[in-house]
């Protein structure tokens, strides 16, 4: 039953949660969160793209083309495999990187959180062991959560995860979830190298990989390395999404699913949400079928890139002595740990009564948190007020370790 | 692991399957059903509504709209709750029926087999209990299956589920799944009285209801009864579509969450799949704001009552001695029972050999299936073509009728 949220009469309550929902608990970070949308705060803290990148008058035209030309089509009940053109056109490019993905394979999902959600379904049973990296992203374990299973957190270093600590993996581990290119929350990306150790240390520990590669296409200073599932596609589920590169408000991801996975995964889909809209699936179709990413995609490029070159200078500037960062190449985020002494869970509330918002980077972790770091978007703001934000949220730390050092 | 779509070297894949898994088995009927989409078969299969009834011009001036307004967030990622104005729309729809639906227990889903899915998850262990008709929905059937639940088939007559046989639910039944107005796949709708005794039943028993109404609007001789919701709101959570009413393509359905259960399914909904389109959101609340459905609803109950007359005037012509049938009072289904020595399942390949496709009954029962039954959908055929193709479905079962006889 549910405790604090029922009702007087709750006793007589006919209702009886599963198990599971013990592990679905509301987030402290989202409550304090909430916060962050007052008048005033400039927030670091959301993980949207910015809707200034959205390619509005080319949706505006593709929107009108197909409800001119196939609206009845659209706006009707569709395969649960997705809209045949878009999982050819999935297919040419993710062949094209290097991925053995048939169209036949492919499955349009709402979303990639969706790819997730159908994996947990169809890899894990009460007490499966799934390996994430340390950290990890936060929706990855929320969608994993509901099947129950154990988490293994895998050490790791700034170039991802140790291979060592994946061939020391448990045989009997169903999945091992790497996010290779500037992950979320720390903005890292796996060299090519260490792709391949982690591979060849997969194979010897017999553990399949789940690549989700969300933000592979925003790279400032050069593209990442292949892909994983290019150098092992019979044992990498990849995931894909058209939420960074175009707009997130349309749901539309995608997985490359190993053969023996397919027939299920499809299964499940079907009886998660019976299709992605159709109408969403035509729309990014029309819009992308002509090459209009490889235009789109470097002015995105380029906005993202002068508000990471801002951050960092204005991290150097304005962070006290004893934090740690690293610039990223790509991505959305980067990932400071905080100076000994900071919780910055603890310190959040001072943060935004400062007019600045970030997440703590505890809720990115599948076990013990390390309580000094945080995530900070830098795609939303201006470089101005990326600028005038940190300044705040280091005069923040500043006084907080002052206070600290006097008591 | 998976068995026969597995390749050649399947002993070394990595990949492994949860146990949920073996629930999750190709669908004979769905195999089959590929076989209808050949030219030349009228098909009654399909659980389509006509995409003659879709308000194109409608979504064209809405799209246009949200997409001069408020394009950017409209492609932005948005609540997991849902539209707030959808919502509130939502609330005062369901308010006027009776039901307690503040807007802020209203949860916006990827279409209503998409709450069914949240259901399963926030409510169903494995082992459980859920009780559900005598036949009951497929998709729910297939949406609750990834929990491992065990199904109760209550018994039931032209009027629904029997009280007693509610009644005699174990207690612990997690809930009820009930489909009162022009149930998939029967047709038939719960009288008032009867809704009464279920509920005075399920609140003896102990057993919430789950309320799945996605045909309610698709009468035609008369409104149903009041909604179960309205006769016991706290025990009651009840499910909403705008699949039959504007377009299923969009994928855009809605719960009335009991207060105990919203946070819980709020944030399965969350790892489900973050939220439902934004875009598809607001377009739907654009089109139905000031009242269009009060005029366009009227023009689908015209459309399909047509066809519902059609298809009575048919089988009464065409159907064999000993074959049984209710003509529906709304919805977009017959439930036909043939005669003794038929089997739905067997006799479907000659059916579509002779030009018609059905959907055999045997699909919708948890338990032990009635073979002799199938589903006809009369929406999707113009009046000709659901004589047509009734006056063949007629031919078949009595010539496998003379040659049973004669054998």
């Amino acid at each position: 039953m549910t405790g604090s949220s029922a009702p007087s009469d709750s006793t007589k309550s006919p209702w009886h949660l599963a198990a599971r929902c013990a592990r679905m608990n509301p987030s402290v970070i989202r409550e304090i969160l909430k916060l962050t949308e007052l008048p005033g705060v400039r927030s670091l803290a959301g993980g949207l793209p910015s809707a200034e990148t959205f390619p509005v008058e080319a949706m505006r035209e593709a929107t009108a083309k197909v409800l001119a030309e196939n609206p009845r089509e659209a706006l009707q009940y569709a395969a649960s495999e997705g809209f045949a053109p878009l999982r050819e056109w999935v297919s040419a490019k993710m062949t094209a990187a290097g991925i053995d993905a048939p169209a036949d394979r492919v499955l349009i999902t709402s979303g990639s959180q969706q790819g997730l959600d159908l994996i947990g379904k169809v890899m894990l049973d009460a007490g499966s062991t799934v390996a994430v990296e340390t950290p990890t992203y936060l929706g990855a374990l929320q969608a994993f959560n509901p099947n129950e299973p154990r988490f293994a957190s895998v050490a790791g270093d700034n170039d991802g995860p140790l291979p060592d600590a994946v061939a020391a993996l448990e045989r009997g581990t169903r999945f091992m979830y790497v996010l290779p290119n500037f992950q979320n929350p720390t903005g890292r990306v796996i060299p090519d190298a260490r792709r391949d150790e982690i591979v060849a240390a997969a194979q010897r520990a017999g553990v399949p990989l789940v690549e989700d590669n969300p933000y592979g296409d925003l790279w400032y200073d050069q593209a990442p390395p292949k892909p994983i599932a290019s150098r092992w596609s019979e044992g990498t589920l990849y995931l894909g999404s058209f939420s960074k590169v175009l707009a997130p408000g349309l749901r539309l991801g995608y997985m490359i699913c190993p053969k023996p996975l397919y027939p299920k995964l499809l299964q499940s889909k079907q009886a998660a949400d019976l299709h992605t809209a159709g109408f969403n699936q035509r729309l990014v179709y029309e819009v992308i079928r002509n090459g209009f990413l490889d235009q789109h995609v470097p002015t995105i490029r380029d906005r993202y890139r002068t508000q990471r070159d801002a951050m960092a200078t204005a991290l150097k500037a304005h962070m006290p002595a004893g934090s740690e960062w690293q610039a990223p190449s790509g991505g959305m985020f980067f990932w400071v740990r905080m100076p000994a002494g900071c919780d910055a869970l603890a310190l959040l509330p001072k943060a935004v009564e400062a007019g600045v918002a970030y997440v703590p980077g505890s809720a990115f972790y599948a076990d013990q948190p390390d309580a000094r770091t945080a995530r900070l978007s830098f795609v939303t703001l201006s470089p101005a007020d990326i600028e005038d934000a940190v300044s705040r949220l280091g005069a923040v730390l500043k006084a907080h370790l002052a206070t600290a050092v006097a008591a």
